[in-house]
């Protein structure tokens, strides 16, 4: 029986696990598959470099060609990210008919639309189930599992370096710039954590998640985005108070055909789901009409993890090569994209600020959330030391964006507010 | 073109669901399938009985041969319950060629393997993922998420009746009795509860999940179960104040080729992700090796959430039609059973004792411990009023079931011991 051939774009640790895998797992693969499977070659950028696996010299080269090019190769593994150099190799992959299995969120956030339709028009299966969420089958979830249902709500907490840092934030009460160095220094932050901790790893996977969950074509502009940098201990410390846990959420939510993405550190309370998913793990909550509540859990990265859901999507086009149905797997967007505009989106809102301490100032500042028709479901008022003033946080009941918006900006005109030291959107209680 | 043609057998909560999810989803599955759906007939037992959801009249038989027989008819949805008539349904369904989507777990529990050989000899599809955990996706999580992984260790919260009660139980630190009573007014629980808080629903479904997660046939008669109907408030109690959370769990663990299959009231460490899956919630955890933990959350039954599993079943099976590709994703089960011998199952336990509150006592107990070389984590002595008795709450470090079993024979024969009030399984921390 023929072997199915694989080339594999990439050998850092992510393709030395799906190596590993492969190796390891020859008699799984067989039995679910019923024909080997072998690595043919490997694109590196140098091939004398020492590897943590062991790999037979002749299978390297630096010739992407070799691959792409390559009629022995049936299936095009991609593993070295970066995103329009890689997109050349993928399109000249899928043009020379090779199936592509990628864990690239840059990519796929970017150029996913485009990649998929080329991969549908040459009977190719592009699957990308890695690139989001490392180890957690969510996009399997989300196509197969939940099929028959309508997705009306998504919330995410898809990076593991920024929930690693909020645990210990929250838990050890150390801020922010503390917490990042040991993370950087453990390895679980890279030296620029910049697309971590500014929320845009989140906001990529929340993109992609979206487009498929609500079957439109959502693009990372489409999200909005804030990220964990301005979170003090102040902050964490009255979220408790109040019964909640800070999480870095990327939200994708749904009425009728307007959709919301965004991503943003948003407080739960301590009973949902999603607030016990603690250090480096990612879960992803999802919200049917028909099903209700699910959430799939497990480890956001790691090699291993990675490497596991890489060779789960190859184990998926080998049963298509097999049966020979690649390509037909890939629904396209079936909605026109519509975004909900701020009067449209609805939420919770915490908000702390610094008042000066004056009879007629709190009703002052409660009557500029009432004309705008909000009301408030928690309110803490404490005198602070340092130059008469006082420190107000208020949890709002539901009001839309706009509304808070315009709240905001006249609590910012208003002489008597010092300050608005900080406000986050307040999930995950009642009304989905 | 032609539409796909569906015989429902029953109409309860269940098949009632799928008939709305059907009609309200007409677009979405027309997107996915490129055909219309329609559901042909209905058996049902009585047809002039008062019905929840509008269902033209003309739709219903009491003659399971107009769907069995009928060639109009391409897909069987079974949701009518019962074991041995239902399987003779199912066999003439396959035998006729019909694919088959059933939320059956005391069928999949007895006889799926035969039903299973069945429909692959006919080229049939059978899918099954509603009868396990209601709309949680796990059995595709099993077989395709996790397909390139090696399974070690399940743990599931499997029963939603069960978790229901115990969650009651600890929050309000109610009696059991109390709870029962409650869940049935409430309808949470069955006139007759046996099944759930005996613990044999969740045998059933630990039985369907270790045949497909460990590719062995695990037959009910395998998996060792105590339920839920001995726990007392004092234990509960006793477990809080140790850090841990009293749930039924159900285990599958797997070391090379040997297996245990258990379902048991187990107490897990408070931060572990199943101890805070509360209420009717039901969550599965896996242990991979390459991937690590993740968990599957959701709710465990309901009609709308069973349906949309069975809906997704049948897309998937509609899916194949259209592919051509029925039948062939059935994977016979790859190893022979071997279960693990009492000497080969290793775990740590709680154990709550009564003892005469004598000197020597004491270390007498903790000598029978050490004579089988299991050793404490966590000890608790305190008097008792009455009697002159002490109570003694020990929580030994790993231990094989074997040596923990003489244990308990040699405090049973101990004259010193006036009772073993309870003791139980604890999970969840350190090694796997």
């Amino acid at each position: 029986m023929k072997a199915i051939s694989i080339g594999l774009l990439g050998l850092g640790t992510v393709g030395s696990g799906v190596v590993q895998i492969i190796e390891n797992h020859q008699d799984k693969l067989m039995h679910q598959i019923g024909c080997p499977v072998m690595i043919k070659k490997i694109l590196v950028k140098d091939e004398n470099k020492e590897r943590t696996v062991h790999i037979e010299r002749e299978l390297l080269t630096t010739n992407p060609d070799d691959i792409l090019e390559s009629p022995e190769i049936d299936i095009v593994i991609e593993v070295m990210g970066g995103v329009e150099e890689t997109k050349n190799y993928l399109l000249k992959a899928l043009q020379n008919r090779k199936h592509i299995v990628t864990a690239n969120k840059d990519l796929m956030a970017v150029y996913g639309s485009e990649l998929l339709s080329v991969a549908t028009e040459n009977g190719c299966d592009l699957f990308y189930e890695a690139s989001v969420a490392g180890g957690i089958p969510i996009l399997r979830g989300l196509v197969d599992g939940l099929a028959s249902d309508r997705i009306t709500k998504m919330m995410g907490i898809v990076n593991g370096t920024t929930n690693y840092i909020l645990t210990k934030m929250s838990k050890q009460g150390s801020r922010y710039e503390d917490v990042l160095k040991e993370a950087q220094e453990l390895g679980y932050a890279e030296a620029d954590p910049t697309s971590d901790v500014g929320g845009w790893d989140a906001a990529r996977k929340m993109a992609i998640l979206a487009t498929l969950g609500f079957s439109m074509n959502i693009d990372l502009d489409d999200v909005k985005v804030k990220g964990i940098t301005e979170i003090s201990e102040e902050d964490l410390s009255y979220s408790k108070k109040l019964g909640y846990t800070m999480k870095l959420i990327g939200i994708a939510s749904r009425l009728e055909n307007k959709v919301e993405v965004s991503v943003q550190p948003t407080l739960l309370p301590e009973s949902h789901p999603l607030a016990s998913v603690n250090d480096e793990y990612n879960a992803v909550y999802v919200y049917g009409e028909a099903v209700g509540e699910t959430m799939f859990y497990g480890p956001g990265a790691g090699s291993l993890p990675t490497a596991t859901a890489v060779v789960s999507d190859l184990v998926g086009v080998m049963k298509n090569m097999r049966l020979g149905v690649n390509g037909r797997s890939a629904v396209s967007p079936q909605f026109e994209k519509s975004l909900k505009q701020p009067g449209e989106i609805f939420s919770k809102y915490f908000v702390r600020l610094h008042v000066k301490d004056e009879v007629g100032v709190f009703a002052a500042i409660t009557s500029i959330f009432s004309e705008h028709g909000a009301s408030f479901e928690k309110i803490l008022q404490m005198p602070l030391k340092q130059n008469e003033l006082a420190e107000i946080v208020l949890v709002t009941h539901r009001t839309s964006l706009q509304d808070y918006e315009d709240i905001l900006q006249k609590l910012n005109d208003y002489e008597m507010v010092k300050e608005i030291k900080s406000t986050y959107r307040v999930e995950g209680e009642g009304v989905i």
